[in-house]
């Protein structure tokens, strides 16, 4: 923390360690413990430097360890930009008018896993948590996607987990985007193509009831999934994959050498040259 | 608030007053102003409380207004779950055991809108924000989606307010994930083929430098999109789509009687029966 003098004032006033970003904004990581009063002191004199400055939006990062701060930033005009369990980001613009900030994270996204075997069963669960619970429903291994994670991986993971089951990622063949089943958050929901490597089903102690490879027509007569529109959908949308009658979308691992451009793309690979892997081929 | 005695304890004890969820959860909305002590007290004898009953996850969400009270809850074990600009999400799991609790949205989600009108030129637009500020690129109009807003609707939201073209959704034509732009979450940015259905640009003042219409030929040659794989990648789809020879993802809306159903399914329409409109029609 450097000091400075400021014009009006003898006393030294302490400032806030800041690093810039790349829209004239400053960013504070809190990791000292201070009493609250200090804190604000400390605030107030760097909200005038920054805005001398000409600075526009403040953040501030607060560990969980140091709680006894945010009343002080909330008290300086601060407000809540996001939270996760070990921090909560704070936000100040120093500007007249209305602030440019991000927009916080706005959406879960989830995947289903679409597993087929050689006699033509699909792969299927039931979970022990849930609204689903103790009602026998047989449906996809279902599962969030972390933050980091890339949607095809999380197929991969999700399936291996629930089911212990290898398979290899083919297409995304679908989306769902919903809202308001969490807050006033949005949700997307990737309907997954796999390719199983292997077929002997361990069930997930922790989340799993059971598991087991199912005949086609046993999971879509099931009244859970009679009454979903979007589930009926699907299924038949993945039947039409498998007898080359559709085609998703495939990964395409980005080539780029900027790091915030790593990831994937997906893009229909019927139209691809040199052409993805977007066939379903099962051991004879 | 209803009082408790504890069989303990002589003096009553009021208890937060909360609701259930569908996970054998509890769910207090605080606001009413109370000294952090007071807080504090009904907090220990609620918790007591929801561990007979045999609650699992706690939720506090506690309006920016009633700040003085994180501190306290934090104190008595709770962390964060999530924030925004009015109210913070406090947690707290009663069982032994890591928590089953739900996690927070991971993903940013955004539109890339191309654009082109008979003259086979593409609306592009100059930021006058960002880190393209001053540096005379042309890119498709982009932005974000809000929770709760429709991918489809936000793409024609984007467009109309930022050049006032108005604009017909047709595809989602591809998407891309990528991590670590924002903290740790993750983006979602979907490229949308949409019709014009006006041509007279008026260029957004607060965030558009410039926009006009402009020969695909003379976007793609910007060393802008030379130097970015996705951004070419996307290009020459948008161009393959244009001349039939691609085929990407129309919304559906859902038909379902089920609210956290409602929204819009993306699939490929080439399949759908009866056709969804997923060609690109300009006038003569």
């Amino acid at each position: 923390m450097e000091k400075i003098i400021d014009e009006n004032e003898v006393e030294q006033v302490k400032l806030l360690a800041a690093i810039n970003d790349d829209h004239e904004g400053a960013i504070v990581e809190l990791s000292e413990p201070m009493h609250p009063e200090d804190f604000a002191s400390m605030l107030r004199a760097s909200i005038a430097h920054w805005r001398k400055q000409g600075k526009r939006g403040v953040w501030i990062k607060v560990p969980i360890e140091l709680v006894n701060l945010v009343e002080a930033a909330v008290k300086e005009g601060f407000w809540y930009h996001h939270a996760e369990p070990k921090y909560l980001m704070l936000i100040y613009w120093i500007p007249e008018g209305t602030h440019t900030l991000p927009a916080n994270a706005s959406h879960r996204v989830g995947i289903g896993a679409f597993v087929m075997n050689e006699k033509r069963e699909v792969l299927v669960v039931q979970e022990k948590n849930g609204i689903l619970r103790g009602k026998g429903v047989w449906k996809f291994p279902t599962g969030t996607v972390d933050e980091g994670e890339d949607i095809c991986a999380a197929a991969v993971r999700e399936v291996k987990e629930e089911t212990d089951i290898d398979a290899e990622f083919v297409e995304v063949l679908a989306f769902r985007q919903s809202h308001g089943e969490f807050f006033d958050k949005s949700d997307l929901c990737f309907i997954c193509l796999l390719q199983p490597l292997s077929f002997d089903i361990q069930k997930q102690e922790s989340e799993i009831d059971a598991a087991q490879w199912m005949p086609l027509d046993e999971y879509r007569a099931q009244p859970f999934v009679q009454k979903s529109e979007p589930l009926k959908y699907f299924f038949d949308l993945c039947l039409a994959k498998i007898d080359n009658k559709y085609s998703g979308f495939s990964p395409v691992p980005n080539t780029s050498n900027i790091p915030d451009e790593k990831g994937y793309l997906y893009v229909n690979s019927r139209y691809l040259s040199p052409p993805v892997r977007s066939g379903y081929h099962l051991p004879a």
